[in-house]
């Protein structure tokens, strides 16, 4: 047994590139960016009319002329026209590039326009006042968007603004969940009295679908042989197995048996924790180079091995173990710095096992304090009490007594 | 022009109930649940087995009874079986069915297993122990996620749990999003030099993604006629039309006279804000009541009226005002009560106009506390800008001098 902290060491150590792949950007939110975004052009690429009004040549205003003809307009949209008199005054539009000519503009707000000419009721102007100036925001060839950011709205405008209708993000590993053990049925049968519904498939797949990485599922039957066979073949055609089940001490838990005689090595198998203690983590990284190469023809890309996540099959620890474990070792190997968050405890906790306690809690915001409140749930076949939280607070192995106003990492999950 | 308070107030009384529908549970996440999901039997249904091991009857234990002979063994997912002599025992495993006649599960861990009898390693166990015992996490009935809960990966297991392949959800309103402005194009065209892309429309489909609500796009040029033409068609087919630009003061900004003139009422025009002041928001409620039946049929749904938020141009004031009214308007709608968020302000800052401020942040947790750094741009027209920055933090319009540690809502939008 493992602490939490060697287990994290472990699993980041087998992180994988899965390659690069260019999509249109209006699907690429939530996609890890794999280029750097330049600026093909200055921002604004002309002085920008940043209010709508008129646009005059300050140097007549500075001269004590106040009222000016208005000589003609520029919409935005449309190309540079020029003012030919310095006395006279170009209607311009919010977005229009500036005339030629004038380096002032006056909003509506402050004029009064009468026959065809434009009157400034307002004593103090500046120079190049309302002017958003060609380059301000950035240069041709800056630097925008860094490679690695996580794409979301903010960047879907940038992305379109600089003309990437393509753009290059990390390929998502090609996943495979897998549930055993023979009480499960189907979400639409009913079950009989011995039975449950598969429930952990079909939250590890919402799971993954938060990072955009779709999955397929399948069931397989506590039957070692059948076990071996299907798991062969996940084996050759996926990065990523994801197992609810079957890794502990059961008689029918084949698993790390199985696992074992396919040649995936187990890097380890539990965790000074709960829930989810009995996880299995291992990899066919070892396997011969020979190996290797068919998996990777069959696969049909670059990828060196399967990396298997054996989740133990109760609900919270499937849950707490695919957000603890599975979610960093995808960002490290897309190639995303995650910050950890972290909250404070309302309440005294006590918690007498040397294992380190992912602790449901409902967070709530109190003058910028983020506040975890535990609830109390029966264990971790208790499906329902991760309704009422959102969130896991990981309470250290080395105490046992928790204090209200402590402060410890978070792991948000709504 | 009118307060951020009043305005939300008039956007909050103008939300709409879109109906429900019913869709698979696996493509709910992120939708809004619209029926309350009962217990269909007891949690768990059955004295469940919480550990791998012997189940004995404890009886034999306190009366100093400590090898047990191997009468049976329960797996998970079998009819139960008994145990027929008081003095023997059953290994069961974890999921099963606690065997007839047994009540306490003594863990693999703690015994030996020799010539098929179990001896018990240890001096004390309690009767019961290692079991999940029935309807423990839940009674038949029992509320186990409440209507109007936002579905995340954590109700699925539950939905998956009690059966119900289909949810009833609220339904998304149909929406348009409408970009303005002879300037723009598209993003795979070469701007010429009065020229930019088009980028708020790509913007708003991802904000309203980001809530599974599907929209379509249009761009319409600044010709008044063409404008009305097309909108007085939009209104008729959907629940909400989002614009960009056109609802400022500019020669070419006919979207408040159409809306006029095609009986969009106008609820307000212009908020007391930096950035996104010339927000324009109405509504057709107002609309005589055959004028709505022919809507009513047209959009074949029992909507009554369309809403329209029509956002200025800039980058950010669309983009804040989407997040700041348009979200709140839509949780509203759908029946979800948001907690508002807060953050303390990481260094002192100034903004002297007596406007509401949006100020976007960076956010960074220290402490179980969230902080947030101001990201100075160049306005509402430096894009760029976003992609640093991972929320606004609105600054009230009743001071000028915001002092680092002070507290205030925050709208995140990563």
């Amino acid at each position: 047994m493992i602490s939490v902290k060697e287990a994290k060491k472990i699993i980041l150590n087998s992180t994988q590139n899965f390659g690069v792949e260019e999509i249109p950007f209006i699907k690429s939110v939530g996609r890890i960016l794999k280029e750097d975004i330049l600026a093909d052009r200055d921002f604004p690429p002309f002085n920008r009319v940043s209010m709508d009004g008129i646009a005059i040549d300050f140097t007549s205003f500075k001269n004590g002329q106040r009222s000016f003809k208005i000589e003609g307009i520029q919409p935005a949209g449309s190309e540079q026209i020029s003012l030919n008199n310095p006395e006279n005054c170009i209607e311009v539009m919010t977005g229009a590039v500036l005339p030629n000519n004038t380096n002032s503009v006056i909003r509506y707000e402050d004029i009064t326009i009468k026959n065809g000419v434009a009157t400034i009721n307002i004593d103090e102007i500046k120079d190049a006042q309302n002017i958003h100036s060609k380059g301000k925001d950035g240069k041709f060839g800056d630097l925008l968007i860094k490679q690695n950011t996580k794409i979301s709205a903010s960047e879907i405008g940038v992305l379109a603004t600089v003309g990437k209708s393509f753009v290059k993000v990390a390929k998502q590993p090609k996943v495979m969940i897998v549930s055993t053990g023979d009480e499960l049925v189907g979400v639409d049968e009913i079950p009989l009295e011995h039975q449950i519904r598969r429930s952990n498939v079909f939250t590890l797949v919402s799971l993954l679908e938060r990072l955009h990485i779709p999955s397929e599922t399948a069931h397989i039957t506590d039957d070692k042989p059948i076990l071996k066979q299907k798991i062969e073949r996940y084996l050759q055609e996926y990065d990523v197995l994801l197992f609810s089940g079957a890794v502990s001490k059961g008689k029918f838990d084949f698993l790390p048996e199985v696992f074992n005689e396919l040649g995936v090595e187990k890097l380890f198998h539990k965790i000074a924790q709960r829930p989810g203690k009995p996880f299995w983590f291992g990899s066919t990284a070892s396997l011969s180079i020979s190996e290797q190469d068919v998996y990777q023809n069959e696969k049909g890309n670059s990828k060196k091995n399967t990396i298997v996540f054996g989740f133990p099959g109760n609900p919270i620890s499937t849950f707490v173990n695919c957000l603890a474990y599975f979610y960093p070792w995808y960002y490290k190997s897309v190639g995303v710095e995650v910050e950890e968050e972290t909250a404070i405890l309302s309440e005294d906790f006590v918690f007498k096992p040397s294992l380190t306690y992912f602790l449901q809690v409902k967070l709530s915001y109190k003058f910028g304090h983020l506040v975890a409140t535990p609830i109390t749930g029966n264990g971790s076949g208790d499906l329902a009490s991760l309704v009422n939280a959102d969130a896991f607070i990981q309470l250290p192995n080395d105490k046992n007594e928790f204090k209200s106003g402590e402060v410890f990492p978070i792991i948000r999950y709504r």
